[in-house]
């Protein structure tokens, strides 16, 4: 209700609020990414020297080095996602602050499921959090570039094709790690290959993708 | 006594310490909210595959989960108030700076009562330790507010009613928080859901709003 | 050698590489204000829902709480220092960014000697390696000005007599701190209160302020 | 293969998007530099007021005190190299963002092999894995430079040699410690002292240094 009788507040490029939307999203980022290596433990050696032993106990620990590199990259890939759709916005709005912090909960929460994940690889229910989490932020993705194409936020409003085009390659990842679900109960390797169908699924996608579309969308 | 003889010292809105104080601030809200995931650990298992397990491992921790999302939600909530209040100020002064240092330590504060109602949710002084902490939040967003209004730093000093109401609705939740400490002696989660009252009450406190007050006022 | 041969590189107050260092610098302060916070372990409770036994068990770490504070406190202060320096310069050479980082090398190490502090604060050692630290700290501040006053950094490059005011002003944190060693030995809370007496000295100092320092001095 | 049908986008120096890229950057320098000091545990004490127990425990860990000072100096030192090369740069593409988040990722991970040597500094394994690290940050910063110099992002254009000169400064590093992989075998305070060798390397080859590199060149 405050919302339809108030001004709406609209914050420009070029002012103080939309580059501290900006420091503090890039700051969650930075942080995100970087606690993932405090869950990885120097193991404790019976002989402190011993190649061998510390060469065992690292290689027990395999499955966590992975499970920082995957997120890694899959936060540096919203990160990117985020870049990219902040560089075709002209102008936030207030709305759009907070669903970027809703958006940022579910970036600030991914080291834990990253860690359930590095250490009980095996079992299915790590596997679908992971999923569930990394879908949450895709589905965001979605509604923060929705609402940017519903508010005139954007430099340039999308011409419907190119827009309906932007929601679906969001959402693509959503689909396969949805998808890689029920797959998680028979075989999590399997599961967590599926996550990465995204590649190839992106390079077919082109052929679908309405002219123009790369000058004036999120990549 | 120093603060009367020296001239007093402002920074403008473009200037570079304007920025670095937005930098430093929204870097510690990134930070202190990032930080809660860490509370979140993974639990230890019997049998690492055993989604049963996992899954009742998770739901003893569901009060961890909850802390670190209603946390999020309320700093977040805070970050929010302070952008809306800087976009009002036209300068900074040390005296500001100073006290925002003060508001932020009870900021950076509030992962270790979230963390501890985590832990002892049913515990009464969970519950008040963490509203104190959040009404100390509240009652240095009220200094700040002040400070401003009455030092010539806002872009426009506000008419007198409008102060007084933007001053109200900064001490609502004060005012739900400490109600709340007699209510958790009987029951912690009715205590809890008190805190959530601000949300109806700013509806309805839109009945005194001064006219104007939409385009002058911290949100 | 490279230093005298190569021309020397400075980078203005408006410059990309000026406001990156700032940004560098505001982060690692503010992770090193909110790192205090990890310190804060929850207790472990027998009865979780015992108000006695939690209020003895935070009672129990009541020093670790007044050492956040404390810290939070002492830290706050550097990068106020830290912010009314950087307002001062004009420009940066990539010698102040080498001595800006061991500057910093020492602040991120504050959060282990409070915690030792949180930790043992009747062990003298706990009180003389606080002591160092911060002696430290300080010291690298008149390191860090002396530079600027005498590569031509400054706005304005500060009378003698406004140059030696402001060291000993830097400086005389240090000297509290250093004197606060032999006296930790015999007591720790004496030598810990000794660490204020820098607020008392600086109005007292006032008077020998030559005439002019409050516009060009660091505060 | 996108890559080539689609137009390449580039952010300017002085676009909101070139400091983005900055702040994030900055932000989890600034992060993984601090973390570092969580490494360093209080000791646990029989005596708690006992100056020479409390000695003996820190002196125990000396080799983590010194690993928290020498990884500030690593990092730092990547630190300072990235600020010079961004300074160089008149512009960005989103494939050089991409490479920048990959060095980032060994940035990051940084504190596990830190933390490691802290622990195993006698292991000639730890050796082994802190090098390979850092080589690989070395590594990607010649990537980084070599792709701006392909790409025509640089603001001037280097000449070949002087191209090349930067390319072999930058891998220098790799190579000593590389070359120290080997004699951790033999004795990993050998080839710890090896990685400073790159300090006197570094004066003899300004012998070899082009004309008019300084200007031009990366530090």
């Amino acid at each position: 209700m405050q919302e339809n009788l108030a001004p709406r507040r609209t914050y420009a490029r070029d002012s103080v609020e939309f580059a501290r939307t900006l420091t503090f999203t890039d700051g969650l980022f930075a942080i995100a990414m970087t606690l993932l290596v405090v869950g990885l433990a120097v193991p404790t050696l019976s002989d402190g020297s011993s190649v061998g032993e510390l060469a065992d106990a690292l290689n027990d620990d395999l499955s966590k080095f992975i499970s920082f590199f995957i997120s890694f990259a899959v936060i540096g890939r919203y990160w990117m996602a985020h870049h990219t759709y902040f560089s075709a916005l002209a102008r936030l709005d207030r709305r759009l602050i907070t669903l970027n912090l809703v958006y940022l909960a579910f970036i600030a929460f991914l080291p834990f499921p990253t860690a359930l994940l590095g250490e009980y690889f095996e079992n299915p229910l790590s596997i679908v959090i992971y999923a569930v989490n990394v879908a949450l932020v895709s589905g965001m993705e979605v509604v923060l570039f929705s609402h940017a194409q519903h508010h005139d936020l954007l430099e340039r409003t999308l011409p419907q094709d190119v827009f309906r085009y932007g929601v679906a390659m969001s959402l693509s990842p959503v689909l396969f790690f949805l998808l890689s679900i029920p797959v998680a109960f028979v075989s999590t390797t399997v599961a967590a290959c599926m996550w990465f169908l995204g590649l190839p699924f992106g390079i077919i996608a082109e052929r679908w993708k309405p002219k123009g579309a790369d000058e004036l969308l999120l990549g």
